[in-house]
């Protein structure tokens, strides 16, 4: 594991990068929080930090640096930006070829650029799961619910199609209920792919009394997994249970997970699995 | 190509019964239309022909053989069914194991157990491309608009992730735009999938001041081309100019067009192209 002074957190939107930033004040860690203007959770003001809009490339790094910090992390969501929108500070201009660039081959190449600008300008960049390890998704059942047969014949077949749209940079999530694919996630996100999961005919998914199908969610197998690994957490939960879905599944070690307690404790009270599967239990080695 | 007699329709819901039904009108073919209760369009009630339930199997059998049916095709969309609610007579009760057991194999395999069977009774089961030929969608640009080089590229990207989830029995439908891809259809269907485009972040998509993106439809690698072909028509085209989207891609004559002309005329008026990709083009052989 790689070793550093001061923490950087580049903080985009969603609760990961709040987990993260407590996490660092519990135990007395050294962070500077680097918040995205404006998708960064009001809950990050409280530690100690700067506000810089999305554009601010070289102002961001130069604040990073004054801090002394020597080692980032890039956590939270950010949607695609219009580049004609936002203020490029000199530094992200300069950048700007390299971005059309990669942004025409998918997020991956998007985010891979961002990482190496700040490895180039001397910074160590880490995964979240490098910073705070039990974030990453454990093996096998997470609580008190197991998936059945029918469930890891799901989980199957749901990782196999979630590899092969990932190999194709479209995206983490897949939803699989009795072998027939429900949905896929692209642009849209785990969210609205799950609001849609339940508005579907009653007569492919399941309800809340009878629970059918898997959420299933691992990186794609091209992934810098330094950056953006999939995400699940209470709010993934929630659309689950809503979609009358059966559980979840993630690739083990292949996910971070927010909030895991208050999940697995919310996913027995409502009968759903949390599941981290090996690649061998789906016949990939 | 294969000859008969007098064709039966089993229409399901959609337009393309309708197109079929009014083209055996038209030519003075003999034919019979067995319509699915609650499913099929009301137009179709005025061709000759019975209306039974899905689960009047042995029935609706029954009704084409009195008629002198000697090849059928399957044709329009049928959702998947609760069993439970379904009205099943003794044939269709007989064939429930059978059902049960393709079901977990997704809808292709579904299509194939009903194709069987009543190729089983006797009949021919004809694609409705061997009744109608000039339904099969064309090579090349369909009307006054043309893909340019991006275009082009963001259908070779599009056919490439069709064919991969296609070969896991996914969907048939996939929307890429600046090579990302926006959305890939399951279960919704590709009207939903392009209301769903549409409500994507302005910054990914385009507009119908600045068009982008391709919506392309293929049919899957392992189907069975008697049934369930992808279809295009006036509401896809609708569709896909709502959404920003730049044209529709089909592969050549691996697709069904439901009032072409109709469609065109009005692509050219929005400026949204209609493309038949060959394999060849976007480098599969």
């Amino acid at each position: 594991m790689a070793s550093w002074r001061k923490l950087g957190l580049i903080a985009g939107g969603g609760e990961l990068p709040v987990v993260l930033a407590e996490h660092c004040a519990a135990t007395g860690r050294d962070y500077f929080v680097a918040r995205i203007e404006p998708f960064a959770s009001a809950a990050l003001e409280s530690h100690p930090g700067v506000t810089l809009n999305l554009g601010a490339m070289g102002g961001r790094m130069q604040a990073l640096k004054d801090a002394g910090v020597d080692a980032v992390v890039l956590i939270g969501q950010v949607p695609r930006p219009d580049l004609s929108q936002l203020k490029l500070d000199e530094r992200a201009q300069a950048m700007i070829p390299t971005f059309l660039a990669a942004a025409s081959n998918g997020d991956d190449a998007l985010l891979r650029v961002l990482l190496e600008e700040h490895e180039r300008e001397g910074f160590k960049v880490l995964g979240a799961e490098e910073v705070m390890g039990d974030l990453l998704a454990p093996e096998g059942a997470w609580g008190a619910v197991t998936p059945t047969d029918a469930h890891h014949k799901d989980i199957a077949k749901a990782a196999k199609i979630a590899a092969a749209i990932g190999a194709l940079d479209v995206g983490q999530g897949v939803v699989v209920a009795g072998g027939v694919p429900l949905a896929v996630e692209a642009q849209e996100g785990t969210d609205a792919m799950l609001a849609r999961v339940a508005s579907l005919p009653a007569t492919v998914r399941g309800t809340p009394e009878a629970r059918r199908g898997v959420l299933l969610k691992r990186p794609k197998p091209i992934q810098e997994r330094r950056i953006d690994l999939p995400v699940i957490g209470p709010k993934t939960l929630q659309g689950a249970a809503a979609a009358g879905l059966a559980g979840i599944a993630a690739e083990a070690r292949g996910a971070l997970t927010v909030r895991r307690d208050e999940m697995i404790a919310e996913a027995d009270r409502l009968g759903l699995f949390l599941y981290g599967f090996t690649r061998a239990e789906v016949g990939e080695m």
